[in-house]
């Protein structure tokens, strides 16, 4: 998965080293949400800046037409009105585009704005304390958030969920790796090397901003503001923003200044762009000498495990890891709200396979799910997404093998049982523009919002890539081994330097000489061998020397030998799925939020419909009047719930039962308890507004089925009585 | 709750500022474990001491006889044979009194060594990954541990415990704040100015000690290897170790000097002791200009906060917020293995209450439970802790009051119910020295491990003063009302400097003065008043301007009025229990581990005992032996306890029933299901290795009803049949 949009390995090397190897791990948690991608909407934007266009063409000339006519001496008053008012004509068609224009780069498709319904979310969120900007009374610091208790149990409750779809159906190896990380390890993953952003400066103040945002943002302003753009200009504009992060740094820093971009806050020149490390640095211990990082990502403390955790799995394959963890990245200029933050939580799985088979067991069990999905194909002939069954995908080769297919079929589940909105979540196929060269193949699971589409799961296979990382720089070999049923037998080349003749011929050299003979290919083996039995000697190029040496026949003994293998060693393939946490959560609660009109009042009710798996309080509890018996009652239920473990809250503060609803419903609670009588109750269910009646002695355990999924609301419905008398319901 | 020993705020301030305010929370996660208090052992080790040094006195003084006999001209052989009998007599006798003494200082009261318990337990915590050295394959870091599968299971079921019996059962506020933290928040906290230990340098290598730690080791080396140590040397050494903690700076450095002692791994010589600050400090954002810190607690997050919690709870107190997360702490040299570590995971609740009534509605549910307390009159007068009953601690006072008995009583269950030994735990009250001067009263939970008595959970009643230092810091005033049923009349000191006056006498210090007046104390104002009225004139200290200035009548009037107040408005105080929860699970796993002797071998099993609520897996599945509808059965049964949400482990590898259970129990498995028939299965509890016979039908939710604390064994066992032949289980 990626973090850093299309960006990261491509922007951050010059266009020459783009054949090099890409080091680094590429990313959940980016801002590909605000990558566009090809849409239906782009055509209807285009057609109607281009009748704009035309609209004001038809205008300019009819002004002409009329100022000519104004200044030749003999014209009738009639005339020049008629040429008048056709002009006023035009103008009002070119007004009615120019409208039809704004709507459509700036709202939904349903035309309420996007910005407005954000709003209402956040003032909400905020309001009931989902979420709080950290440190508020010291004025906050861009891109920390808290979660407040509302968004405190949502977390844990998807968390839970998480481990129980993902850990425990899969029987996972969960570990919980520290965030403090010495430099060797991020080292070789390439983190330290290559987890940069571009940032420039404003030249007076030093004030920092991301390159790119910038430029996407004086591009966006232009497409955006500017009704008058031509369509040549507009499709320029949005090219640039399609390409941006696979823009160099020379690159983007000649567009920036070919478009003459300033410091958006002060209007002065602003630097070159330079790479910036997204790592927050620290140092560990107190001589200073052992420098670390906050750990970018969870990923890598499960990869440096990989030896015991195969060990711990009976040296089986395929097996996987999981762990849920806080990571860190410095971003430049964190915007977006929750969207791109600081420091959030990760949920990763790093499932290990043998790159020879690929299959999967339980992948009958999501076969024949149907979902968006966006392959390459759709994405670069400029279509959009489109309804596919699993099975058919990975029997197609559209997805690249059964393992990745099968978790991009368990994250649709683990989605949607969440309450995120299947019709706003896609599959989105990487570009290979987008995929490090060494992965098999990548999807990210998007999610529609006000911000566009984000990327909140990434599941890609790496191969073998990150094991072989390790490998090479702790010299600690991570492989799998496969034990045959029979030995079987192999031809291997076998090299054997003669240590006493070169010594006698390289001295102190010798040894170098003989790791050189020792690391040669197949094919530069045979190629010696060829030419020492043709010649009797050959020069060869020692690269730790830095030069040529004379090698004699004498000197090396080079032959294919059969050999019997008892088992085949390997470095296991990787199938990722990393969830980043607080985006869904965010999307959830976007997918969740809707107002209910009241129908007494002139007023709005914000609801959350989360189901009762997230809902962060599962029922409150209300005496339907002030009275004792209703009080004591109403705290009875409360024991009796705590007992069963389902949270709730018992409100007897006596304000109208309406406000209380209304309340709750604002938290996303998905049942009120309303305590009418010694015996019964009434449960009212949020979005539906129905209610049954239960006795005192069974409303603990009807809670608790219903809230943790054993029954449905529909099962209750069937099974209790329903009450119609809505008694003081807001309605 | 406290983290530096003692230490900490005594030890980092000179003796001649010992009474000013101690602005930093004292708190969780310190060496208190190796803080020795006063033992029954204490007594034995001093007299046996003793009678070494008796012994070798004897033996000195035959010794000397021998000497002298030989030396003499006319001796008979018989005489001399006779001292020298005498005096290997006299040897023997003291080599047995030294080896009285070794055992005493080195070993558990059992005899048993303690090193070589621990290391059992470490070889089984390592071997099956309960933890892991972080980045093992890069040779570790000091002071960071995975938490393997097994590890991580339990840790996960620890807290989903601790946020029931905690966040659920009391409605407390969760909360979730980052693990960076801006630069101002510890500032006010006082982290970043008092957050330290001493620390000395090796003057060649520049290695790091802890100052104390040196000066420790030393005198316990002595005390446990130098056995001809007098027992006056022994007493000084004893008293150095107990007053450790509340060493000066200077007076460490003259006691290390004192004793000369070196580097220990070089011999070199050492610096003078001087402050290291623990926290892992980094930069937020990419200027540079805001330096942030990894949050050594997680408390902070929850007093920056309170406004809005306050809020959030209908403005009523009392009310508990709590957090769990990751803290921080750069240990100088960590050491003790999980008890002494640079990241970890605390879970802390803090508890706001009026100051004037912290009793508490259900301190009835716990005040008759009975558990080892070890009060501050116990500890000075060199008595052990005693067994009490939690009420009559705090009607006698013992405790401070109803709400910290409450919480003290409530983690009393949460330790017990986890699997810690009820009598291997007592709760310390700090003494004075140890509290901070704002705390009311201050208790911690201690567990005894291998390594002594460790300090596990604090629970101190810090009184208001972390959400008065946020106040003054932020500007924002945290504070609770209370709203008086009917307005009361009050005096109250109004104090009015005439600003024009004073703005001619003082010019540009006008509003110095001005706010110096305004912040009179009462005693002061009146003071001041009766001087004015007396004299017409006063010198007045202005700290602000560090001068006198000279106060005229017409420049201020001081009066008392009365006037009618309609709320209250306050600080409250705040009690604060707070987790380590790495120390809880290391002391759980060693008071489960025991090992079991195979009856039929000479082979030794260990097992861990978690309860089921704790153990990381809750069962096991075998086939008894390898066969098709077996594992079929087998198969089945691990989705029925998917289905139940039981965590669970199939093992169809055929290996013996015996090695089996024997993998398993040293995970700590309870249960473990044998499919030895096609419609019931043989379970097997862990502990008694007791069996009953349940249908194939029915063993989920038996597994879910016992493993969730519905049901216990005890009841499977009068509910289901018992299975008396033992198919071969390993004994």
């Amino acid at each position: 998965m990626r973090f850093r949009t299309l960006s990261f390995s491509t922007r951050s090397l010059t266009p020459s080293k783009t054949l090099l190897p890409l080091v680094l791990r590429r990313r959940l948690v980016s801002a590909l949400s605000a990558a566009p991608s090809p849409s239906p909407m782009a055509a209807t934007e285009e057609s109607l800046r281009r009748a704009l266009a035309e609209k004001q063409t038809a205008v300019d000339a009819q002004s002409e037409a009329v100022r000519a006519l104004k200044a030749r001496p003999s014209v009738s008053k009639d005339e020049i009105d008629a040429a008048v008012e056709v002009l006023k004509a035009l103008k009002v068609e070119q007004g009615a585009a120019a409208k039809r224009l704004q709507s459509a780069v700036s709202s939904n498709s349903d035309g309420s704005s996007k910005e407005a319904f954000r709003q209402a979310v956040a003032n909400t969120l905020e309001r009931r304390l989902f979420y709080i900007p950290s440190f508020k009374i010291y004025r906050g610091v861009a891109g920390l958030y808290d979660y407040g208790p509302p968004g405190c149990a949502v977390k844990s409750n998807v968390l839970a969920f998480w481990r129980q779809h993902f850990v425990l159906e899969e029987n996972m190896l969960e570990v919980d790796c520290p965030c403090v990380t010495p430099e060797i390890v991020l080292k070789a993953s390439g983190h330290v090397d290559k987890f940069t952003d571009l940032m420039v400066k404003d030249e007076k103040t030093g004030t920092c901003y991301r390159a790119d945002h910038l430029l996407k943002d004086y591009c966006k302003g232009k497409l955006e503001k500017d009704l008058t753009l031509s369509p040549d200009k507009a499709a320029e504009f949005k090219h640039v923003i399609s390409v941006l992060d696979d823009l160099s740094s020379e690159e983007l820093g000649a567009k920036l200044k070919e478009y003459d971009i300033r410091s958006p806050d002060t209007g002065n020149h602003i630097s070159d762009p330079y790479p910036f490390n997204l790592m927050f640095q620290t140092s560990i211990g107190p001589s200073g000498m052992l420098p670390g990082y906050m750990r970018p990502e969870t990923a890598q403390g499960i990869f440096v495990n990989f030896k015991d955790l195969y060990y711990y799995n009976g040296n089986m394959l395929p097996f996987a890891a999981a762990q849920i963890g806080q990571a860190f990245r410095n971003e430049i200029s964190p915007r977006q709200g929750l969207l791109r933050v600081r420091e959030f939580t990760l949920a990763e799985i790093e499932h290990f396979v043998d790159p020879e088979d690929k299959s999967h067991p339980k992948f009958v069990d999501v076969a024949n799910l149907e979902f968006l999905m966006f392959p390459r194909e759709e994405q670069l002939s400029g279509k959009s997404a489109k309804s596919m069954i699993l099975g058919e995908a990975v029997s197609e080769g559209t997805i690249n093998n059964e393992t990745l297919g099968y978790f991009i079929g368990r994250v649709y589940l683990f989605l949607t049982s969440l309450g995120i909105d299947k019709d706003r979540l896609r599959f989105r196929q990487h570009l290979p523009n987008e995929m490090a060269h060494y992965a098999a193949d990548c999807w990210d699971a998007e999610i529609e919002c006000s911000y566009g589409w984000i990327e909140c799961v990434g599941i890609a296979d790496r191969s073998a890539y990150d094991l072989r990382a390790h490998s090479e720089k702790s010299g600690v070999p991570l492989v799998a081994h496969e034990k045959f049923s029979e030995p079987r037998e192999v031809e291997k080349l076998v090299i054997t330097p003669s240590k006493r003749e070169l010594g006698l011929a390289f001295k102190g050299n010798q040894r170098i000489v003989v790791e050189a003979l020792e690391a040669m290919s197949e094919k530069e083996a045979l190629g010696m061998k060829e030419a020492l039995d043709d010649k009797g000697e050959v020069d060869f190029q020692v690269c730790t020397l830095g030069k040529s040496v004379r090698i004699k026949k004498s000197m090396v003994s080079i032959s294919m030998e059969r050999k019997k293998e008892h088992q085949r060693v390997f470095t296991p393939s990787v199938i990722e799925p990393s969830f980043g946490i607080g985006r869904i959560i965010y999307c959830l609660f976007e997918h969740s939020f809707y107002i209910r009109q009241r129908k007494s009042e002139d007023e709005q009710l914000n609801v959350f419909r989360f189901p009762p798996l997230v809902a962060p309080i599962k029922c409150t509890v209300f005496p339907l009047i002030k009275s004792q018996q209703f009080d004591e009652g109403a705290k009875l239920i409360s024991k009796s719930l705590t007992a069963a473990r389902v949270s709730h809250k018992l409100d007897v503060t006596g304000t109208s039962i309406g406000k209380r609803y209304a309340r709750t419903d604002e938290l996303g609670v998905p049942f009120a308890i309303t305590v009418d009588s010694t015996t019964s109750v009434t449960i009212r269910e949020r979005d539906s507004k129905e209610q049954i009646r239960v006795s005192i002695e069974e409303v603990a355990s009807v809670m608790k089925e219903v809230t943790d999924g054993q029954r449905t609301w529909f099962d209750m419905l069937w099974k209790y009585p329903t009450h119609v008398t809505t008694h003081a319901d807001e309605l």
